[in-house]
């Protein structure tokens, strides 16, 4: 049929790559020491190739695979990855095996990735929010490849991919439904899979691994480096905000003031009387720190991005809070929780490295490209939100026919650095950083204008409650402390907006600071967790001190 | 292990359901006619119960089953429904069987849903955009039961759900990894499936229903009802929005104004040499009135929400155009399109029923409660947006190192109704439903400050490009006609509107009144189409005319 082969190209062009591979492909199988080769004749240059970089779990094996084609034969590839966490991602760039990239997280790359931009051997589409970039894989950067990774799959090439699903689904539905190639690394091929994650329609090719695929323990805080002016901003925290606006569902990022938070939950919120009344519904990796909270009896559920290394046989014990396949292991998928992040919880908080006046937030330092994550999707106010809930309601202040809630968004940050650089600054560096590397608007990861709250270890500016510009940077400044922002704040204007509850002090919100001891922590280090899970909890290696 | 029994209550809950139910199923199959006694076996007083209620495929055996249980057995269900569209749907309620609802749309039935809430025998939880809701279902609306449709299931319980996946994934990955029940209907049982869309580890039950599911062509919009005025209007969009901002990919809302631009791309785009510089990334469903442009190359790409009937011969003839399976057929999946249309495109355009000054909008009316369907989710400025474009950075008015785009978010309204009622008012009359039906906040569609550009007959307002509200509010009158709103219109004002653009009428942009003629459409009925799709379109009868 000729009009039929008009309207194919793309069904006849992957035709064509397959055929062409068909040395190193035996019933959709490719043998692992085969895989160079494999790639080199799927392969074509400038291919968008999705490679499962993920904020965890690495197709590791194909990456490197991937880093070792000829160069002459495969090259100026276009690099679709949420997170570029692995040296031989960079490597691509260095052997001209890839040109360009549209990237979501670059955290221990970072400042490769600056150097190879200056370089000219690195292009960057754009830098995005995890789920945009998932977003475009259905608009205009349909890869042609995708290369993934399970844990395994079985004779037909269903796959299982355990408790990390993370993007997997979303990345090889974009592929397989427009005619390109998916091709999945598994640990191993067993007869029958635990559960299927991934039909068998939707993969095309599958090779076992040298080895596991690489994970890393992100989320993972020891709460022994949680230090007592963090506590003391959890307890703010937990009054000033969950408690005052009866906060039940929410997304916490990752970090100490965080793990803090969680930590004091079933101490500190204990005796407040608050089990029951906030922080009952999270959407949140499997934070070894929330095992004292859900213990506790605090946690209705959780709904997770990934998984956490350690956390398996806890998650497996615990179905009743986790969502969990007929298997028992854990359920996760990053665009389900970031859409549950975003619209179906009330808040989230993050901690941030800096701060500007407005409230305007970055993790970008200068000579680092490091990308966002989650956390603006999760940390912004979400327009297109039309249902209510009481605590969103509460965040309503104008008035009229047509007032909303708003989305608690809460920034933390301590006012100095460990190294006595001020946090909260006059210019965030992202603009500088926005500017040498040609980036067509600064890489700000949380917009002033989004932001509900902040908070300091001297106190929370309800910027929501701010009338005007002007009085949302009194606010803020009233909680800077010894910074040049801080420094600026008039003791007049400041009693005037504690006054009208614009801005709290601990005193205010009835936290006595001579409290804020980590002994108030519900686990003061790993062991401490391990026990709370009643030895469920398998902490890696370098988490264990004993 | 009693520590185990401790937290996994929800799996010995769902076990002791599926025991009380055991007489009714064999083989994970209920039989057709024992659905009603299997349900009244399954369910409890109080559950909540996902039913697929979507804005296309109906899980309609399913949902005549539920209506027909015992009230006195099963009662007071929270139905979470993405549209209720049947009666059933609704009888639910006036049986007592269910009770609350949380649902995002109410089209057809929105009357009848006004009147149970008065007759307080249906509680509303909240109406959603579609991806709230699901985004909860994550959170804490987790359903207890799923009552989903496929098209074919095999013997183990995989599902084929052909063209119309649209929200089956998400609901059943809600259900089944939080310990819920998951029943299918299916049209049929067969030995193999064309391809899995959903795998069995994912699915408890499966029934065959008594008839093909019931699903409506939605998206069909006869070119005959296309007036004149929306040719002109259409004309504008095409001139002063798309090519002005060059705007590749979009998504369009349904009714015959987006219609009209679909059908003038292949002809007044066509001679404007804009094909490939626009238009080309949709998220959008099958309309028929983008064949047209399909087969005069201006579309690259379609991922759809759902299908549209009709069309799968179409759809399955251009996989180059759409998502299709290795079956051949169109997937859709309405949780990636409308993350695609909120985060991957650049434009949203929608009709709108009514608009008040500051150009909030609204599609409720007096004595209905018709919700909001996905409009607020790709209508507003996604502000997690990180990624740039040259359109939405077109967009960017302000200046400073913060500087950044904004979504085009486009609302077509004609000044008046057909009956000579205006459509640009001073009141929406969603406040006042609201109020009545004691809803938290004003069901508003769209709200003002989204909104980057009005287009009326009269012309366009670029609202982004205004200085403050009240220069918004003067631009928005410009270009409302004849109504109060307009009548208010100075038209010093506008000629200096017009200097500045801020506004633009027809000739400002080039657009000859009176070419706007029915003439330039590329179809003018229903077999147009047919035509320009080679006999592979095949309309459902009531379309048929000749």
């Amino acid at each position: 049929m000729s009009a039929n082969g008009l309207w194919s190209k793309r069904k006849a062009h992957k035709a064509r790559r397959m055929e062409r591979a068909a040395t190193w492909i035996r019933d959709r199988r490719i043998a692992t020491g085969d895989i160079v080769a494999a790639l080199e004749a799927l392969l074509e240059p400038g291919d968008r190739v999705a490679l499962e970089g993920n904020n965890q779990k690495q197709a590791d094996f194909l990456s490197r695979a991937l880093a070792r084609v000829d160069p002459a034969r495969v090259h100026a590839l276009h690099l679709l990855i949420s997170s570029i966490s692995r040296p031989e991602h960079l490597t691509l760039f260095e052997e001209g095996i890839a040109r360009k990239v549209d990237f979501a997280f670059a955290g221990p790359q970072s400042l490769r990735v600056a150097q190879l931009l200056e370089d000219g051997k690195l292009e960057i589409g754009a830098i995005y929010t995890y789920i945009e970039l998932y977003a475009r894989m259905f608009v205009d950067l349909t890869p042609h490849i995708a290369l993934v990774c399970a844990a395994q799959a079985d004779a037909s090439g269903n796959l299982y991919t355990g408790p990390n699903t993370e993007d997997t689904p979303t990345i090889v539905e974009a592929t397989a439904f427009r005619q390109g190639i998916v091709i999945a690394q598994v640990n191993e091929i067993v007869d029958a899979l635990p559960r299927v994650d991934i039909p068998s329609s939707w993969v095309d090719l599958v090779v076992v691994a040298d080895r596991p695929f690489a994970v890393e323990p992100l989320f993972t805080r020891d709460p022994r480096h949680i230090h007592e002016l963090q506590v003391l901003t959890a307890m703010m925290v937990i009054r000033g905000i969950y408690e005052r606006h009866g906060v039940t569902s929410l997304n916490h990022g990752i970090g100490f003031d965080t793990a803090a938070i969680e930590l004091l939950l079933p101490t500190y919120g204990e005796r407040l009387g608050l089990r029951g009344k906030i922080c009952r519904n999270w959407a949140l990796n499997p934070h070894p720190t929330l095992i004292p909270a859900i213990e506790s009896g605090w946690v209705e559920s959780v709904h997770c991005f990934g998984s956490e290394v350690g956390m398996e046989d806890y998650v497996r014990a615990r179905p009743d809070v986790f969502f969990t396949g007929a298997d028992g292991s854990l359920r996760s998928n990053r665009v389900l929780c970031q859409l549950a992040g975003q619209y179906g919880v009330d808040l989230f908080v993050g901690s941030t490295l800096q701060l500007d006046a407005d409230a305007n937030s970055s993790t970008v330092t200068l000579g680092r490209l490091a990308g966002f994550g989650g956390a603006p999707n999760m940390g912004h106010d979400p327009r297109g939100r039309r249902h209510s809930t009481p605590a969103w309601l509460e965040l309503a202040t104008a008035s009229g026919p047509l007032v909303r809630g708003h989305k608690l968004v809460v920034q933390l940050v301590e006012t100095f650095h460990k190294g006595g650089e001020p946090a909260i600054v006059e210019s965030l560096d992202a603009i500088e950083v926005g500017k040498k590397s040609g980036m067509p608007i600064a890489p700000v990861m949380i917009y002033g204008d989004d932001v509900s709250h902040v908070v300091t270890e001297e106190g929370i500016a309800y910027l929501f409650k701010a009338e005007g510009a002007e009085e949302r940077r009194a606010a803020l400044a009233a909680i800077a402390g010894a910074t040049p922002i801080g420094l600026r704040a008039d003791p007049a204007r400041t009693a005037t907006l504690r006054a009208r509850g614009v801005v709290a002090f601990p005193e205010d919100l009835g936290v006595a600071r001579l409290e804020a001891s980590r002994s108030l922590l519900a686990a003061r280090n790993i062991e401490d967790l391990v026990a709370w899970s009643g030895g469920l909890y398998k902490p890696p290696p370098r988490f264990k001190s004993w």
